[in-house]
């Protein structure tokens, strides 16, 4: 049986549904960067906007945890969710910023796939925090994930074969590299949100 | 004192013995596939099957965790040494996957010396997993598979070295790389497979 | 309250701040090593001395690990702050044995205030550890290494703008991005260290 928590535990879920939707804006913000026609530098300023927002929930979580006597979930699973979700922001950033910084005119097709990949998967962990409550449901949340972070490296070596394919020249091949190497970064970054969770249901069960 | 388990918890073993004697099939896959004259195409797809394989066994392992009221060890251990051979598994079934894609002809010998040493990696692990029941015996593991993860630094260092001489052109050096880069990355994660079981013997010790 | 350790369980504290220490001369071994006049060599060689070094301490807390009953925080959490503290000092020895192998003669400046920022993270890890004991004024030290970390994450992603602007031939960014990245990787597990201390934190209090 789980006993029902007091407003103040409740909390944590609220900060962590705040985290991920947090994730969903940053997402979305990724897709019009890469477009080719987007003001890139007025939208990277938004994302470290939206980075900070990120910290400062964060913070709060872990602030909450130092006053807390009891929690939802063990103290240090409270802790990695917490820092699982600040790592994709983390990577979204990057990516964001090393977009403006080489000052990247045009990205292949194929990146748009990714990002895409990344919204759903931000969108889908927006929508299982809620379930943390009651740990059911969870199932589908983590197959998806799964699935998605699979169509991620998929995307990410077809990417990586076509930027190597003779068709750019070497330094834009560089910069191309690193910036989807940081997006998949993040698409790994959702999957071990994913994992920690699941491991937290594992020791709830 | 030990207490006996019950045959269905037995099975934990067993499951974790499966997913490491698939390390070393995939291993030896690895070892065919980068010899110059072997079918690509074919052996890459035996390797996606293993990866089908292993997660199958993780599954399995995950489905047991959410089953089981009594555990040989802490829930969280075996979801973390379960899913610390799934990357291993993951990152050889990638640089197979990369051979292929990126149509590498030849590979420098020092990759033969790089992909022996996962292959001695995998047996350590699979001969490991049944000491697990004990707990016995695994010093001389760790200390080996920390040997064999420095080996295999030294090798990929001066891998590195070879393909920035000069040697290579430089889409052949970025493509090399990311094949090697994801063998270390097995390489590393036997050391974290190691790393789990010592941290589960520090525990129960 | 906490009880009064004995001397014996006290020494994880002395082991641990040897361990930070030994990571402040590395850090002070890299900054000679990337001055131009330097001789790279033997400075590397004493590099190596140092990982050495710091292999015998993490091999004295596993060690002492195995033997204690009682330990002043959890078991696993001993584990780990220890494994953090070694990653650091393998990426550090790692960027100094790549500056040899690959024979650079002259690195951009930039790489000095990547080096400076590893050496006050070193520092700053160092001062921390005998507060460990109290778990008391740690909080400054969090903050300050995640503004290090930022600040380093700043100037290895201008590094990398650097190394991709046309300055440079090929196989030199090549062969400099792979070492800018072993730095930024260990201020990554400067923060990791900082994590780890962090959440032991959260869980004593």
């Amino acid at each position: 049986m789980r006993l029902r928590l007091t407003p103040r535990e409740d909390s944590y879920y609220e900060l962590f549904a705040d985290s991920a939707n947090n994730l969903v804006t940053a997402s979305r913000l990724l897709v019009e960067i890469i477009s080719d026609d987007s003001d890139r530098e007025s939208l990277a300023e938004k994302m470290r906007a939206c980075e900070h927002a990120g910290d400062e929930r964060t913070h709060a979580i872990m602030n909450r945890l130092n006053e807390s006597f009891i929690t939802p979930f063990d103290r240090e699973d409270i802790y990695r969710l917490a820092s699982n979700l600040d790592d994709v922001m983390d990577f979204m950033e990057a990516a964001a910023d090393l977009i403006v910084l080489y000052q990247i005119d045009h990205l292949p097709k194929e990146v748009v796939r990714q990002v895409e990949v990344l919204e759903r998967a931000a969108e889908l962990t927006a929508d299982a925090m809620p379930r943390l409550r009651s740990m059911q449901h969870l199932n589908e949340y983590w197959i998806e994930i799964n699935r998605l972070e699979n169509q991620a490296d998929q995307i990410y070596r077809r990417l990586l074969a076509k930027l190597f394919s003779g068709e750019f020249d070497t330094l834009t091949v560089m910069k191309m590299r690193e910036v989807i190497e940081q997006l998949e970064a993040a698409a790994d970054a959702f999957e071990h949100v994913a994992n920690t969770i699941e491991s937290i249901a594992v020791k709830e069960s």
